[in-house]
């Protein structure tokens, strides 16, 4: 997507934007914690949040953000949820909007706020105060990497993406960061990703196209289907690309929507391809379903299986487990019409298993990206979830993850 | 549950019971691989099967039995689930059954068949009748033990159980064994279970008895999540007790329905202690909810959650992923009412991390057993799901097991 350095430009990519990334102590390991994302220009902001029920302070706080429509700013922490602390949290959550505003100079409530670690701790507001006061003073359009590396957790590396798309005759750009590697579950945004981009949008249809987006990217992630308290995607848009805003869902809202949807699929697969522990990058894609979303479950089916992903962690063509989990998703299927292909190869062929050539079958299993197909024959509907193996280094992630 | 003499006995307790479990060559280990139960007198049969559309040949052709409503012998094999097998497992049960009956001496619809072990490899027929032959020979009082060994697959042991009441005067006995411990998850028997009374009883009573019973018993256990293809639980009524046929639901049927009860939980409870790989035996009881179904599925969803498996697997009382599998379960919540408890010791208190003694709970941690009360406040009902955790063990037993 677009080049390297792009890419590294990350958020900053777009034009009018800075970031931030610094150490303010939260994270144990004494890495960057703390990232803060300015644009002074004022955007349009437009968030999903996570649909658990037991939701992050900072996911309150930051929905009424997007309710009001505009924002200057994003501050986000790593490595403390802020999540199941009561009232003291939304207060915290609060005062790290206001620290921020003051910082940038912006009102409180035009200041998106993020926490993600450890869940049931209070935010050390000391270390948040004195990191966002640090973090202000560091803004720069070269800050992406740093606002990537201060958000992630058990993430091995941080994503980022960046594209230039023309829209009614202007460059526009985009860029993002996000992170997520544990706790992925579908159902909202399943993590934390934060977009910006300088095309001049209505909020109403930013919101439109992040809604629709997110549905068939990072709703279609599941690493562990464990679904956090704190996910959000939210994405800015300040106008400075000077395209004519875009008011009604003609063809620049489809480009728009377009390159987000290219932008935030790039981001899906990364993030479950770097899910915790994970070795493999899988892509379950399910067609012939009566609906999207039949084929969705199937696939979610397949890919929250503890019995599938290890199997593809030990690289065994075990694809009885795959149709038996085809079997329960609760999507009515006949076997009799199914079929399951490992890499291209058919495995599972209406009924039987299907003769293959062995060799060819242990290649595709050895690769670190396998394709699952699950063709259903009922239906012209399909989709397409990416998930990742199950492996040993999985357990002592999430078995060794101190509280 | 009674003597551990009588649960030696296990299916062959209740009287004119016989059972026998021979190698047959099926499982690769050598080990016994299968098994034949029979009564002399006829038995009145009932089933619950997999709900998993992706059904085996036995499951097909045991259901047909349980249909006709006698039976009086059982025979099944582990080492090959005859899944995915097409016309030719089809074939193969019924010939399977055919074998057993000829062996001793009954008709073919009057046996119940199962298998357990790799999905979509045909039974080898001649290993299968040479077994069935052999077991036929050997069928006798003290032939529980080998039966129950003929069925485990990943299973560290065979459950058995036996127990004895006192029906309408008479003294009544149940026998069973069960094998399971990968591929289980709730929705119906998740396992396979065969029961043996000597009690008298009709089979639509029979059939009543146990459906209600696998419903709170063996449907609420979850080791993975995985619903296997070949799951059944069975009991077979020979009437040998002597006591005045069970023919409506008075209180003979209700003395007759929570011994299988209590029988059912007991097993469940030790096949989720058995769990593949498992190090801790998980309790999941929640109360206040609404209604059963409702408390079911919260307990559900923190039994299957890898991150709350994980957790326990590392004695770390991380309630955060508890609370967080509790708020993304689907059942309406609010974390203001929700108390949850480890062991008793309450760690998450209506909205925020309780205050707790740590060397208690890290004691808590460290036993085999531990209990997670999840409390509700919406209501009263309640439900008890049975778990363990997720080790290295689970990943490398099912990385390595040979498809």
């Amino acid at each position: 997507m677009f080049s390297e350095e792009h890419k590294k430009m990350g958020i900053t990519f777009p034009q009018g934007f800075q970031a931030a990334g610094v150490k303010a102590g939260i994270k144990k390991s004494g890495n960057l914690d703390l990232a803060l994302i300015y644009t002074e220009k004022e955007a349009a902001v437009a968030g999903t949040f996570t649909k658990n029920q037991v939701a992050a302070a900072p996911v309150y706080v930051s929905k009424e953000v997007v309710k009001g429509g505009k924002a200057h700013a994003i501050c986000a922490n790593a490595g403390c949820a802020n999540a199941c602390t009561g009232e003291q949290g939304l207060a915290d959550a609060r005062a790290m909007a206001k620290e921020a505003a003051d910082a940038v100079g912006c009102a409180a409530n035009e200041v998106i706020v993020a926490s993600t670690g450890v869940i049931g701790v209070q935010l050390p507001m000391d270390k948040v105060k004195k990191g966002v006061k640090a973090a202000a003073a560091e803004l720069s359009e070269n800050g992406s990497v740093n606002a990537g590396n201060a958000i992630i957790t058990t993430d091995t590396y941080s994503k980022a993406c960046a594209t230039e798309v023309e829209i009614g005759g202007k460059k526009v750009r985009f860029g993002a960061i996000a992170k997520g590697s544990g706790m992925i579950q579908p159902d909202m945004a399943t993590m934390l990703c934060f977009i910006t981009t300088d095309a001049a949008i209505d909020q109403p249809l930013l919101q439109a196209a992040l809604s629709e987006v997110v549905e068939v990217t990072f709703n279609m992630i599941s690493i562990d289907g464990d679904m956090s308290t704190n996910d959000m995607a939210i994405v800015l848009a300040n106008g400075a690309a000077g395209n004519a805003t875009i008011t009604k869902k003609d063809k620049d809202y489809e480009i728009f929507r377009d390159t987000l949807k290219e932008l935030c699929t790039g981001l899906s697969q990364r993030i479950a391809a770097d899910g915790e522990g994970a070795t493999k990058f899988l892509t379950i894609h399910v067609t012939g379903a009566k609906t999207f979303e039949s084929a969705k479950q199937v696939g979610m089916s397949v890919a929250k299986s503890p019995l599938v992903k290890t199997a593809f962690f030990g690289e065994d063509p075990n694809w009885g487990r795959v149709i038996c989990a085809v079997g329960y998703s609760g999507v009515p299927m006949e076997p009799e019409k199914t079929v399951v292909k490992f890499g291209g190869i058919a495995v599972y062929d209406k009924g039987v298993g299907a003769k293959f050539d062995e060799t060819a079958l242990r290649k595709v299993m050895a690769e670190h990206d396998v394709v699952i197909d699950v063709e259903l024959g009922l239906g012209n509907a399909e989709a397409t979830v990416w998930s990742c193996d199950f492996s040993y280094e999985y357990v002592k992630i999430n078995g060794e993850y101190h509280t």
